[in-house]
């Protein structure tokens, strides 16, 4: 049977190609999912995706990876507050990977914290839209460890 | 004429009975909330539920609990940081009593400080599913103070 | 063509009128809404609104203000801490003007700092119903540098 | 044979029903302590009382309550700052529910924080003379539990 | 009779027009008092202004400014750390708006904070010259309800 | 009828005369006690005079003031931490002046805040014994307005 | 000869009797000066007096009480931030008796610190108009020792 | 002469062997006492003991040490807050040593910090019992150079 | 001509294998190293291998990857204080990435931030062992955007 | 044409040769500014003086500096409070070197951070009145580069 | 078979004797050395000793110690910040004893907090050399429970 | 005799020239040094020459300065958390002069502090190369009161 990875987006992840090209690359979040669909699929897994900008939606779409084989996980702004989002994640036995685009600690000094981090299994951060590819390769090669 | 409260749940809290027993043990939450109504039924109160992953709609669950004879809220994760929520419980003129199933004070640093705290009556935490129940008595014997 | 203004208002905004009116003034927030369309209208503008006590909705709202030529945006408790609106303001290549009916900066310690701040237009604070008019003022005129 | 609870307050609450009744209440300590007592009395259980203002006579009557069912400790002030009563608690292997007349989260800064929460069972805060009753309750229902 | 308003300038804003026209814009102080007064002229009232760089004289032409309908102060700088003025301010019976030219919480994190905030009737930050006519319009529109 | 004044010292000020004289000066305890009480004497008041090292037995004794004309605490070291003293103060409806006898303010960080003097009438530190003697002045001459 | 003491008070100061009389009391400061006056002339003293609202010239006059027998200081709202009038007291070997009407400690959480504290030989606070009487004694009658 | 030690031993020190043996080990007190009176007994020297859960008596117990040899001090909880301690500490011309039986370096954060510790000689943690016998060599072999 | 990776390790590395294998994994740095080749030789890269327990010795090995294709790096401990490191990874001109074997968010406190980070192209951490080959992707893949 | 460096001496430092002699040297600043006129001579440069203490009279002074080649600037105090003064100095196309006497590093906590220094060409501090002479040696060296 | 204690000093400690000798001492760290191996000998024990200036190079000396019976590290003021030696010291599996020669917590605040002592068996300071000579006690005589 | 000044250089200054050009300028150490050389010469002195990246190594080199007339050190990075080299500084009974090519106080936050700083005679900061020449200057012109 093949495996099922759970991809999540947050808040204005649905804007990737138009908001801030320079920073955030100018490819749209539904080329970026093709493209991790069809490296799952070369890899024998099928991939789900699942974007939202309201937190309590993020919540329990990791509720619902129960089952699955991994979750990747880039919770946007959420990663620097959300206890609910990190709560979820511990709740659910599925490893999680957090994602993001940028090098977040190269930014703000807000933005260097990330609140759900301790409940991931890991985080990739910097790569652009490489780094869901990267997650993608974390969570099926290690996934016989989880 | 009954009394009415209102008991809400946050984030996670669905989860119960499957989310980490040993913790938060493994009893769930319709299992609990039938016991809450049972208690209160003997007390000659009414109870209604709600529970939500999305603290914008706990806001506005607090809102609508205008005219009750109190509430019963366990904001889970959003307790730490959701303004908002204070802001609904100070602007609804009832009283609120801040229910928690574990001793948050004996968990991760940043679940020690309650930002709604001070908008409610009061504030139960440690004892498991029964903290609902002492919360419940609270509202009931101290209403005709509120 | 008429200008297009949107006013976006956040949690327990919808209470205005009702939730502590010594605090926030006695009029509700569709009486506000009138008068600010009123006056829109004279600056010969067109005004939208929308208010929601979700996060993630306001986000929306804020995406989808692309194309305006400013917004009026209430935060409310979200101003505080909500990085994702920040983040919706600075993906949106608008004009977004902070208003706050109270002057936050004599209220409680937690209300003095906005993360929304930065990535707006400008703020103004502490009028009442005024603030937005003075808003709209601030959009309109200065709507040709924008 | 009946279980055995034992009550004990700290600093200043021997004033009570004398220092700032509008913050504290009218009844005396005395009063609450029969109330409590008969309340016991119903669900066949004993209590004894001790109160002082001493910090270390605190810290013997806790370690005294070595082989009762719990105690209810009203520590006062000492609550923000008595590690030695929180290293007492943590020795005895007995049930300790904190209990506070007032709210503290919704009081000056220095109250908010507990340092003997932590080692206890639980935290009941905002009901007067009533959060005594409660914890009564909860040691005398969880105790099987304990 | 006229309402009377007065204009303070703090410290360095003698330069406008002059220092680093790209942040502050490139008109003088003298010619955004021409068009403050005349604005004034319309809705029937009188502006005096004054500006000094020495935190004492502000603090003096605060006191002064008893007696009259309204302030508009930039106390530029001396925002960030003059209790004197706030003292100041406390101490007139008259309503003082706070302005900045720049969005302060857009620069450096010693200019977020503002120790007179507290004590003024609200803020006006970030319009550039157009700040000082939106206070002028705060204060002439709500001066009734003073 | 005569005044009465009751002067309380804190822990370690038995030992004035012998403990480091060049800091806290060479007279003894019971020697400024005897000068107190001579100058009472001629403003028509009397004085008792009360010293503990034990935190509680001040809180005792300030509660036993309950009915004087006033209250001459150094509370010596707790004054930097002793919530129960602070709490003692506020719980006596008499006015009660901090007295310290050297600048705590000229020496380690953490002697320049007091926990105590939030609740006390006013505080004199630094003049050696005429501490004391310049806050017995300062009870009899505005006792009249306590 | 007649010993020379100096009063020097700051910024708004020259307010008193107008400024917010419940709080800083209804008496001038030229009154208080006149009765400080007399008191100096029945111990053998002359005292001089100057009030500034501008920083720099209570630094100037601190510098030219050189050679007097003591400075009575209320710097006001600079006590709580001026390094330069601390230097000044550090710089003159005259004692200083730093002075407030209020009660600084249980007003807000910025002026609990005084940074010309340290420099000053001992702080009286608290006791209205009388704390500068207190200080006059304060110098005259520890003088000898200075 | 003999040389004579105090043992000074503060809040629930009493419970050793009682109190969480896998944490300070299953030995009671008045059996360390008695291996430490052993070990002075062979180095020629008197050993005193005294043990309190009060911090006053602690107190009184460091002042009355003046005049000994050395006292070797396990003030438990109270070495994180007790400033009362570390001044009767610097008030006897005696060298302390300040023992722990834990690494208190490895345990809660709060437990990290002495306040006592810059007052005494120096200190010894982690061993133990056998904490104390470190002590009494270093009082005993350093004696001379006190 | 072969594309050139240089992977650096900081102090304790070394001893991959036997320092707290349940933390770290049971292979050896040498094995790892081994992996990283075969896998890099498949992309048609070259990898070179330095270790040092020495901060200067890694600040210089980064020095000398001047001129490669990138740079894996764990510094280690390093990445928590190494000012100098991460001056030696912004002077040269070549992508570095920051790996880690566990997840430091999930660890003490201290390991949550990582000085160096702001300096690097990305970060990757919490694979274990994988950790090295999903950086080795990360450069290789995304090397022509470098 | 000669060069103009324009040398300005804050709070206090009027005073040198007689303040502190042993912290701040013994030669007056009118002997320190004849050195210095001196040298700047031999540079063929001129050195005009400015003190005060008095910070918005130092703003102006520095705002005056516009047209010159340099500024020497010992704002002394107001180096750690001053922003009025950095904004002065960002304002003027002038560099400007910070220079001390002391060793600012060495003193109180608060004198070790500048707020004006970010806006200084650099930092010259520690050196006494040699302090002076190294600034003039910087700007006419380096003027060409300013 | 005789035991291996290993004896490391950090940065500064070969110059013991010349190095503010009324701080550390006129004895020198060969000195010192041969003392202890003199005591180690007559518990029949062996040790070794190191130094070194360079942090890796003790972080190395203590992976070398495996296999030993114990260390007595005085890391200097790598004490302060070295997470490497922390890490080494934790890698092996060996009792590690934290030495100073002077009270680090009556001196500057930034040493009284250790990095390294979390990881260490205990911790010995303020006894000049004699605090080597404790630690070898405090290893030989609880070895056998190590 | 000729004088010897010791100039010593830390981590990545060995780049210089070759590192980011427009912030530390394009001349490599190389040549500044020989310039250093030339000026030390004209002034009668003789300068030796030392960069490491290594700390302990710049702690070695600033040991082996003792003897010397002075030392210029440029510790780079290490300038801000090196506890050793500041105790190398404090322990050699040399003036040493802390330099930096630019002005620390100009860039991050972190590189603000200089743990160093207050073991040296002073600071030299911001003036490019011209830094040490300044520095050779203050040394060789005040030696004689060093």
């Amino acid at each position: 049977m093949k495996r099922r990875i759970i991809v999540i987006n947050g808040p204005n992840l649905n804007l990737l190609g138009r908001r801030e090209p320079d920073k955030y690359g100018g490819e749209t979040l539904e080329s970026i999912n093709r493209r991790i669909a069809l490296i799952a699929e070369k890899m024998d897994a099928l991939c789900e995706f699942f974007q939202s900008n309201v937190e309590g939606e993020l919540v329990t779409a990791i509720q619902n990876a129960a089952g699955s084989d991994g979750v990747i996980l880039n919770a946007g702004a959420y990663s620097h507050y959300s206890i609910a989002i990190r709560d979820a994640i511990a709740a659910v036995a599925v490893p999680v990977v957090e994602v993001h685009l940028t090098n977040i600690y190269a930014r703000e000094e807000f933005r260097h914290a990330s609140v759900i981090a301790a409940a991931c299994r890991g985080v990739i951060a910097g790569f652009g839209a490489e780094s869901y590819m990267l997650a993608l390769h974390a969570l099926l090669s290690s996934g016989d460890k989880g």
